[in-house]
């Protein structure tokens, strides 16, 4: 058995597949199976071991894939959001670099143990988070299957081996692309490559932000889903399938996004540019949700008054909680140095903007839909193995995926 | 000016309607608006006022619309549930008659000063509720609009006049025939009847249960809406259209109903029959949710901790908030003699039963949609007039509707 930031692993008896389908809303699976979109699933759901989990709060992709990946949350692992204000050279900057990771990954070790792994995921942004530290193995993102090498992704002509073309990045196609490879990847045949024993395979939320549960949109996504996950156990894998968020509908009875634009409010009740407003959301791929989520924090300059500040914060229509960064930290397991004084959640249909001028909607093609706050942080845990024991009133994390997939699975 | 349960009103100088539309998740009207499906609405959005409200707990039909009609939350009215345990009698029994209210209605108080009223459900269940103390006007159900007659209803011969066949209970046609029943009312040359200056119109939820926001069933139920909305502001009405709740789905991931029955539970583990579940949505109409809302309230044998019972079931999965008898009473503004020792609130996608014996599912041939909870309790508030100087942040109630409509609209 290894050990991976306190919690024990065992090595994988089988291919084990541990999926993370980004923005999954349970209802996604439930409204699906409900129209008969999904056979697999529906008879995992009566053979094998289906759970409601929650993810990490802020509920985005970043934090949630490195605490499914790591086995810990943000506290842990720190990796709380896409994008953080760094109060030492008081700049704005992305967090995907590995340099702000905290704890090493379950691939890291595993792959030390000899057991080979592959990651894949959709966007590129994921992949260096998620490859950090793999000594040997695969690790390379459907956006950029097109310039693998040995070196860096540990292995190259992905594209014939999928014999798909390059998917476009705001596409099904690009999940499904993630799926694809790890069947290439299994059969043994191709390649000389030697067949993975953990595949990790995370996807994107495409689908989820532009069409809800029960739509004809959804339904086929969760159809091909359920056909490669069938394909994969026909394998004979393990499969563990959960999500980092959910989604929801985030838009005003004018079908308009409903935002707190919350830079703007703070320069007019606290003084222009007296309160900092970071959208941890932020990242270079934004046409699909604009940048608008339900998470924000914000840095005060020294001597305001918090305290105040949040009572005023917490009045606006459309805010779920505020928290003083003391209290986020501990209700929400987040690193403390790594979040402002106060941190902002707005509820299930509103979303928290920094200035009117600094959002391009342009790009919503559909009725927003987004992600960040506490609406989202219910998700599927489903794995193809019944597993006795398991009591379904405990709080299980989307961040359990390893722990029953090759603990109690196999 | 008229002092209603302690709320003043004047009387309409133009013809007022208040339309309840049962159900009216505030996602219907944004989907719908986005999809250009209501221009009226979308037009009043920006010329009138928008506001998002709070109906009242439990987030069912009778006590919101109860509310709406008195101005008052249920523990002045008295009226909170369909259904409820007598303790006197130690009997289960509907609350459908007027026995059970405590406050007068606006409408009572408008006839009396001598100001027509009509009033227009979509099931019969309402009528007698809203329609008690009314000294004249009319008072009548789509559902039962062949069996009107001048001394109960204030009206006969509905169907020749408004033109349309009876409707089925359980049809969007229900309550499209309660706005084309007003609308008959307001042409003033049919029939010798009164115009009424006050309308009240009260739909049902059956899309709702039925479809989510954003799908062509909703679309189209929205658009007659829409419709009809605009033909009565074009006869010059002062409009105000709020909900009594909204609709959420309430399944788990394989489609079914995501049920916690609550007896079953209390049976196993508090010994059979000691504590006794009562879930105030049953009525005689369950066929589109079985009976199975977000909201139950429990009768404890004497000497039982219900403190420790509270513990335990805030513990199980799906479980909201549990609340002793007096913290409901206050934080819901409930009648505290109407509710048991306890009251338990489900979560967005989670549904109580009684025992699971007792729930015939087979009625439900869409995957469940349902409310009751506290996430079912946030609905439109909107008036096609522009009121200057409302503070969107105030918490809004549903029971407002009278006041801006009559108050601040004209």
């Amino acid at each position: 058995m290894l050990t991976v930031n306190g919690r024990r692993y065992h090595k994988p008896k089988q291919t084990t597949v541990v999926v993370c389908v980004d923005g999954c809303e349970p209802d996604y699976v439930g409204q699906a199976v409900a129209a008969g979109q999904m056979p697999w699933m529906q008879a995992t759901l009566v053979h094998g071991t289906a759970l409601h989990a929650e993810g990490v709060i802020p509920s985005f992709t970043n934090p949630n894939n490195v605490s499914i990946v790591t086995g810990v949350p943000p506290s842990m692992h720190g990796i709380c959001g896409n994008y953080l204000f760094d109060p030492e050279t008081q700049r704005e900057v992305m967090m995907n670099d590995p340099k702000w990771l905290r704890a090493p990954t379950i691939f890291a070790a595993m792959t030390q143990a000899g057991v080979s792994v592959a990651i894949i995921t959709a966007k590129d942004k994921l992949r260096r988070l998620l490859g950090h530290g793999l000594q040997q193995g695969i690790c390379f993102s459907a956006e950029k299957a097109d310039q693998c090498n040995a070196l860096e992704h540990g292995i190259e002509g992905v594209l014939e081996l999928v014999d798909r073309p390059l998917p476009a990045v705001y596409s099904a196609d690009l999940s499904e692309f993630v799926f694809a490879s790890a069947l290439a990847l299994l059969r043994a045949d191709r390649g000389g490559l030697k067949r993975p024993d953990i595949l990790y395979l995370s996807t994107t939320d495409y689908i989820q932000h532009k069409y809800a549960p029960g739509s004809l949109e959804a339904h086929d996504f969760y159809r091909m889903l359920d056909q490669y996950l069938s394909e994969l156990e026909a394998m004979g894998c393990v499969i563990a399938v959960t999500a980092d968020h959910g989604m929801n509908a985030k838009i005003a009875m004018d079908g308009k996004p409903d935002v707190i634009y919350l830079q703007d409010w703070l320069d007019e009740a606290m003084g222009a540019g007296k309160v900092r407003a970071i959208l941890p959301i932020t990242d270079p791929y934004v046409v699909h949700h604009a940048a608008l989520g339900s998470f924000a924090t914000l840095y005060l300059q020294p001597g305001m008054d918090a305290m105040r500040l949040r009572e005023r914060l917490q009045g606006l229509r459309g805010m779920e909680r505020v928290l003083l960064k003391a209290e986020a930290a501990l209700a929400f397991e987040l690193p403390a140095d790594r979040i402002g004084d106060l941190v902002c959640l707005s509820e299930r249909f509103t979303v928290i903007g920094t200035s009117k001028t600094r959002h391009d909607l342009s790009g919503l093609d559909v009725p927003l839909r987004s992600h960040g706050g506490i609406s989202e942080q219910r998700v599927p845990l489903i794995v193809n193995r019944a597993i006795s024991g398991l009591d379904p009133n405990r709080r299980w994390r989307n961040f359990d995926a390893f722990d029953l997939a090759l603990n109690h699975a196999q």
